[in-house]
């Protein structure tokens, strides 16, 4: 690593660069998902783990906080008020009895289905402001750039989530009435 | 807007995607941020308002809740802390008694200098995450997309402020010896 590969100088301007740009494309995406998931009494933590239950058909913590991007601390507790609520159980596996895991109860599969299907993107701050690339380009940008560093960072296991997680996206959306009609 | 420009089922899967993508990238920048300005007592709202302040030489307390991708009273309480720490001075304007502006103490500059003459980018996550594509390109990605779209959500003057951070960055990492000399 170092300075047969990269100069100090153009690495911290790169990393600069990137923690303004990333908390900016950040902080409006949460903006967006926490006035979509809030009228559902959910936070976005609350509605992440929920998401990754239902992708992964159950899920233990720490997948939860992996996928997540979260906390095992954070992942717990958010897990706690959602069983709390009647949304997902706790289990052990029997061939894994050090691991927690979660699976959505059918009121927290009818709770996740219905979320979704309130899903807005007409004010959706990413969407719209992406709308000129999408004019330019003939279709949404694809950030291959980022995914690359993010799979660099993350791992291919995390990719492979993410993935499987946008299938489901497009099945869904794809074959929901409410949605597909427009 | 919508259905002309777009279709519901390709919105709301570019939506997912980006906010998939966003949470990861940002998260591991974070942690990268948090572990950077820890050793100097700062938590990142209060760095970051302490190099807003800094490249504005002088900044109001909306201009760093606007730059910095904060609540303002967010901003408020953390310049608050930093003032208390002698690190900054509030004032008001005399042709602007509305706005309350905070200034760089030389305490507060100096712990700036220092801070920014500690970062260390060798294990900076989103730094390794992108040799690969430095040495593809020959140099760190550009995501001249992701700037389009924050351009397109925040506005020209919120890039303008980007543009001259960045323009500070690259003179003082310049022209330290420091940091150049490796």
């Amino acid at each position: 690593m170092s300075s047969e590969r990269y100069s100090i100088e153009e690495a911290i301007i790169y990393s600069h660069k990137m923690t303004q740009l990333s908390k900016a494309l950040w902080k409006a995406i949460e903006k967006d998902w926490q006035e979509w998931v809030k009228p559902f009494g959910l936070n976005i933590n609350e509605h992440h783990i929920l998401l990754i239950a239902y992708h992964l058909k159950g899920s233990s913590i720490s997948e939860i906080s992996k996928f997540g991007v979260m906390h095992v601390s954070t992942a717990f507790n958010f897990s706690k008020n959602l069983e709390e609520r009647g949304l997902l159980t706790f289990s052990k596996k029997e061939n894994d009895k050090r691991n927690t895991y979660v699976e959505l109860t059918e009121k927290g599969n009818e709770l996740l289905e219905e979320i979704l299907e309130s899903h807005n993107v007409d004010n959706n701050r990413v969407v719209n402001g992406s709308l000129k690339l999408k004019e330019l380009y003939g279709k949404f940008p694809e950030f291959q750039d980022m995914i690359a560093v993010i799979r660099d960072i993350y791992g291919d296991d995390y990719m492979d989530i993410f993935n499987r997680s946008i299938q489901n996206v497009v099945k869904e959306t794809v074959t929901d009435p409410n949605v597909s009609g427009k």
